[in-house]
């Protein structure tokens, strides 16, 4: 089996990359060999026997996915994209990325099938909460609808209108999975809006401080990195026919406050971590979090085997064991 | 006020046009100046004082878009569309029209706005209930997901989280009207799936037979053409603060099965009418219908002042006096 993943050089994509490697096989097939494309040049796995191209290109440059595509990779991962807050700030290279990229990517995929024979590989597309819009139910069903407050989430709804069509039309085998909010986050504080939800365990865990810019009843919708990871082997492995012509599903996760987080933090490391913890009201973060949503009810993905973390414990624990080599640094 | 209508040769935009002269105002406005666009060229209405610019141009052509706005429109309504049965059998010319002829227009009229200053016109968006996809609930509420079951619903969807983004970030000014299937469309039976519908009434209330393709328990949500002018009409009027960011509507329609629309057609013309239907069931029709939407609860467009019909009396009578000239003939 040969394996392409757009968007191998981000956080998710190390990881999943990582994951295959440690695998060896995808639904009882062997992996042979991949293929990692970003828009800088993916780093090498380390321990896979069989080859591995590593691409820097941009997916939304004409021609790219059809070079991509050429070699009828098996299971494709698109997980390429510009950030909310870039596609918000940038329009047009918001939709040239996300909107136009992935219509390239699908359409070079059909365009493979016309050209050389049979062609319809399976194709797990990350997707977000935040083709969701406020006002919400108390709990987003799977049939609620997707009506966007961002351009970037206007983007991924697209997206999984394509997905679904090109897999009703026989053209590839999509799959969305829209992910939770991915806490915590490994590396640095950034100035994305969702980031306090990682900094405030992260930094404290490594026995720095950390500024909180809401306030704590705050709720939102978590899995961890690794749980995310899950969800995208699951995806590549998932029976599709069981998801009918509907084929993104919103993830399962962790509907929680902040904190909730807070107080797993405590239990995980003590008073003084929760004292490395800052609160810093921040009016726009608080107005743009206020948003997003808080809690779904991901039933069909339950139902078909997608798992996350039941507690902020869990999701602490799990970032203890990957990042921090089992140990709290304070 | 300058309109610009484009689809304005079809069924809907022919009878928009008449209606937007004989009313001779939107909103308070005068109308001074009607664009009148199509692939083919429309044909100027009789008895309006202004000028007319009549347009034969494929919107799906560059440039197009560009100098349609170029003379910047106060009100747009963009009618213009492949339809369901051309866009499922020509995947790529269903995209370019349905798809991309939106995108450019959109894109034009926020690039004439960074050009040229300030533009946020009204644009009228005809989507579809072909949004939607079965199973569905026993009516689809203003919340119900898009998950369309043709390449045309996927076109329309996408168009409708177009229109929300640009309307959010202030370059139009959107609203998308969900059409019910327009029935009694006058003219000569034609091949599309859905046209038993309106033959069924139409010809024996002219005296001629019509064939009957499914079951006469078949429900399905029904407009006149002239409900669907007066949805379009309402939109032009409307305030669109009061819409939020969820700018497209499921507008009114009525419920009814095709044992109702015969029992109307009974009372409206008799027995020899009504002999007029000849039932030859095709499964092919039979299973492309039973996959659309039966009934919806479009109350958002209902508490907005969208009218539809109450029942297929009165959708004979409209069609009765809009194209027969009040008289039954036969």
């Amino acid at each position: 089996m040969h394996i392409l993943i757009i968007g191998a050089a981000g956080m998710v994509g190390r990881k999943l990359t990582a994951a295959l490697v440690a695998k060896r096989q995808v639904g009882g097939a062997d992996i042979e060999r991949l293929t990692l494309a970003d828009v800088v040049a993916p780093e090498k796995p380390a321990g896979f026997a069989g080859p591995v191209e590593t691409v820097a290109a941009d997916l939304s440059t004409p021609g790219v996915a059809e070079k991509l595509v050429g070699s009828r990779p098996d299971l494709i991962f698109h997980l390429a994209a510009i950030v909310s807050g870039e596609a918000e700030a940038d329009f047009d290279k918001g939709y040239r990325i996300n909107l136009d990229g992935t219509r390239y990517l699908l359409e070079a995929i059909r365009q493979e099938g016309l050209k050389a024979g049979p062609y319809a590989p399976r194709v797990i597309f990350t997707s977000s909460i935040a083709v969701f819009g406020a006002p919400f139910p108390e709990a987003i069903g799977d049939e609620f609808f997707s009506t966007p407050l961002t351009s970037y989430g206007t983007q991924k709804a697209i997206g999984e209108l394509l997905l679904n069509d090109y897999s009703r039309r026989g053209f590839l085998d999509g799959i969305g999975i829209r992910l939770p909010t991915i806490t915590v986050r490994p590396g640095r504080p950034n100035l994305a809006a969702s980031g306090f939800f990682s900094n405030i365990l992260r930094e404290p865990l490594s026995g720095k401080e950390a500024v909180l810019p809401v306030s704590r009843d705050v709720r939102h919708w978590f899995a961890s990195p690794r749980a995310a990871v899950g969800f995208l082997l699951h995806a590549a492995e998932l029976d599709s026919s069981r998801l009918g012509w509907r084929r993104t599903l919103s993830a399962p996760g962790l509907s929680a406050t902040v904190g909730e987080e807070i107080e797993a933090l405590h239990r995980a490391a003590g008073d003084k971590a929760v004292s490395l913890i800052r609160e810093v009201p921040d009016e726009t973060i608080t107005r743009i979090v206020a948003g997003w949503p808080q809690n779904f009810a991901a039933k069909r993905a339950e139902a078909l085997g997608f798992v996350a973390e039941k507690n902020f414990d869990e999701i602490i624990r799990a970032h203890i064991e990957d990042e921090l080599g089992g140990k709290v640094g304070l």
